[in-house]
């Protein structure tokens, strides 16, 4: 919290003294925390679900109280909701007029972006490995198994070698920002933003008023922000052939021309020029694929055709292990790939075909949890849209709402698209909305796991 | 195609020459059809795919021809639509105006409907068991396993019972219909699509104008006709007991008691007593969960949480073992169970949990498939909405019109409303809904399969 501090002392607003309150407040809290020791250090997969989901309310609690002392968010909730949203890189806002707030606010609101990119690289590491089995994150590189104790010491190494990588993008993007004749402060805030495929602007048109040149510079780090960072890492091993034979990537970049492709022809008479078409198709599948939510033109206009690719790109979402939400795209090809085994099943009833991925066969127990995953992220889903659907708002809007936030998107179509907010949905669905970004952040189960009953029982 | 032709003879319309000429051209077809026997009799999952699939698109076909040939419906694509969604059951009109049509038309496009309801008990029977593992169809009191030779001889008994079955309860409808003072060409059309979970209306605003009996009598149905068979069959057996606890029976009344207890809250204000409120709310609930399509009142009007229920029955559909449709109740629940499962997975990971229905365990093979079925409906309305959208209606309009013919419902929301029909959408429209009332009303793999390359390549 002492990095808005000195934006405020820069900017010489008089928000800073809340920071330091909050900050030295914190560290008190977190001293006394560390003062008892525990008795017993192992944490099974249960405590570690509960502790992340919980870490991350807490975080996203102690995060809103800049945006409520100061002022410049006069709603709890609101606050609240405006730093889940930054936390989980969602990027949904209930602010109408975002340019009228303080510098230190602003520089804050997409920190918490940043920040949260970077829990969700550690969440990657740490928590998905221990429920076994998924292969499909991160770690696939150096772990052969869910053996926690043997991942311990390596997962150190890996973190800072992934922080690494965060940062060193980050800081080119700024640069490549700043090249662009755009300030310091636009250039960092924009990078958080990006960084941690969140989505909050720091003008209340979000992208649209920048050049094309910042638009595609903003559009292609998206597209890298999205990417596994497993590509990264191969690449730094100098592993070249590895990291192009990635399915996943493979894939994620044949969804993005795809979808570029049809948008750009579906909306090619709507712009002053071919160039003006594509840069907004780019910066929108972009955007969207990898949940990020910045907006450089009002799609909420576009043709059913390309919002419905925007909705589908939603769900589908970014790579696994990147900062993006969503489905995942390793989730969806191996779900297809389901597909075609059954078919050849149907011609070729007696050849047993195993599903593989990157050439090595997917076991079944991942095939489970992926399945699971599918459904009960459309399980939450409808029910959010059911419970959020009371405030009246058309389908459209409710739906996109609900699925924007549950994706870690933000903006959605109709009433919640670019260039409208989520200040007028009751204080009731504000909740279930967050409550969607922390469980789609986390990965359902973590935050799910929590309101199950039995997890209080003793057994 | 006799029936129509008395028809035509009461009511002394010119149509009734055409449905003889089109059954003596059919008579003849099949005679010539049957004189080259085939040297093989043994039919693998595959041919047995290929020849229901194809069978039902051939019957689409010579239905069509009253349509097209008396003038009825001048379109010979119009005609086609308006069969095949007789048939698949579905009850999505090209037509604005049903009133005008003549009686024996009238006649054969709701008898359609009850073929197809027969059709489809007959598939159910047929196919399903050949697919091996699948005991989530009708055929589970009776069939131990897939094997087919052992099913042959039975599947003849059985057939005839569920032929009895579905016969009484028409007839039980049209006397009750007959006793609320209807005649006996309107009780027997609608019995007809309330049978077969049709659709078709034989007036312009479906049920709208009928007495609030006649609706009961139709809802009331309507849901004796989306319950799965079996549990006719049971009552035939006077094994009370195990009828009553087939857990997709008790799912299906809680889904309809649950969703007509929020709609008729959600819409009480809206007509002019709570009686009438109750009445639509358990009418549109029943019509839309057996995936019949009929609407005694224009649903497109309520608020968004009724219309979002109701899209969410669209989905869920009836019983397997009904003539319905949708992806059926016994599917979801298993898919209820493996979230259940899951959970406890992560409290109690040393436990292994066994997923079970009706106190048998559930084979991982027909968990898989489930899967698999929810992956693949998922894909075909992804791919449908995304062709259909060129259309260039709103985004409601285009995924409910998709969501209601391959669920096989019929009328959807927005312009496709139940005050509205399809003619609006282009021949390629019509050509892919076509296409999905076909693959929803046989389990997608069937129909599916005859698009697959490698079915044609020999091996």
């Amino acid at each position: 919290m002492l990095l808005p501090c000195i934006v405020s002392l820069i900017y010489g607003d008089h928000e800073g003294f809340y920071f330091i309150a909050v900050a030295a407040f914190l560290l008190l809290a977190g001293f006394l925390g560390t003062i008892k020791k525990p008795e017993n250090f192992t944490i099974y997969l249960k405590e570690g679900c509960v502790a992340t989901a919980l870490s991350w309310i807490l975080m996203s609690v102690f995060g809103a109280l800049p945006f409520w002392l100061t002022g410049s968010i006069p709603s709890l909730t609101d606050s609240l909701f405006e730093t889940v949203s930054g936390f989980t890189t969602t990027g949904a806002s209930i602010l109408g007029d975002v340019e009228s707030l303080p510098k230190s606010i602003l520089f804050w609101r997409s920190f918490t972006h940043w920040l949260g990119g970077m829990g969700v690289l550690v969440f990657l590491l740490a928590v998905i490995p221990m429920s076994g089995g998924s292969n499909i994150n991160l770690m696939r590189a150096e772990s052969p198994g869910p053996s926690v104790s043997k991942l311990v010491p390596k997962i150190k190494t890996t973190a800072r070698v992934l922080y690494l990588i965060y940062l060193a993008l980050t800081v080119i993007e700024i640069i490549l920002l700043l090249l662009g004749g755009m300030s310091l402060f636009d250039s960092m805030t924009l990078s958080f933003g990006t960084a941690g495929t969140g989505g909050f602007g720091i003008k209340n048109d979000s992208f649209a008023s920048y050049t094309p040149y910042v638009q595609w510079v903003a559009g292609i780090f998206m597209m890298l922000f999205g990417m596994n960072f497993n590509f990264y890492y191969f690449l730094l091993l100098r592993q070249f052939s590895k990291a192009f034979s990635m399915e996943e990537i493979r894939n994620y970049i044949l969804i993005i021309i795809a979808s570029v492709t049809v948008i750009f022809i579906n909306i090619i008479n709507m712009y002053e020029n071919a160039f003006s078409a594509l840069t907004h198709a780019f910066f929108q599948v972009t955007s969207i694929i990898t949940t990020t939510g910045f907006a450089s033109t009002d799609f909420d206009t576009w043709p059913t055709t390309s919002k419905f690719i925007l909705v589908i790109l939603m769900m589908v979402g970014a790579c696994a292990g990147s900062t993006g939400g969503g489905i995942k795209v390793s989730r969806i090809t191996v779900l297809i790939k389901t597909i075609r085994r059954e078919f050849s099943s149907y011609i070729h009833p007696k050849i047993v075909r195993k599903i593989s991925m990157d050439k090595r066969p997917v076991e079944q127990d991942v095939i489970r949890s992926i399945n699971v995953y599918l459904i009960t992220i459309l399980s939450v889903l409808i029910a959010s849209v059911f419970l959020v659907s009371f405030d009246g708002f058309d389908l459209t809007t409710t739906f996109t709402a609900v699925c924007a936030n549950l994706n870690n998107i933000g903006p959605g179509l109709g009433g919640v698209g670019p260039t409208c907010n989520y200040s007028g949905f009751s204080f009731f669905s504000k909740y279930i909305l967050m409550f969607d970004m922390l469980a789609g952040r986390l990965e359902l189960f973590p935050i799910l796991i929590i309101f199950h009953p039995r997890l209080y029982m003793k057994k």
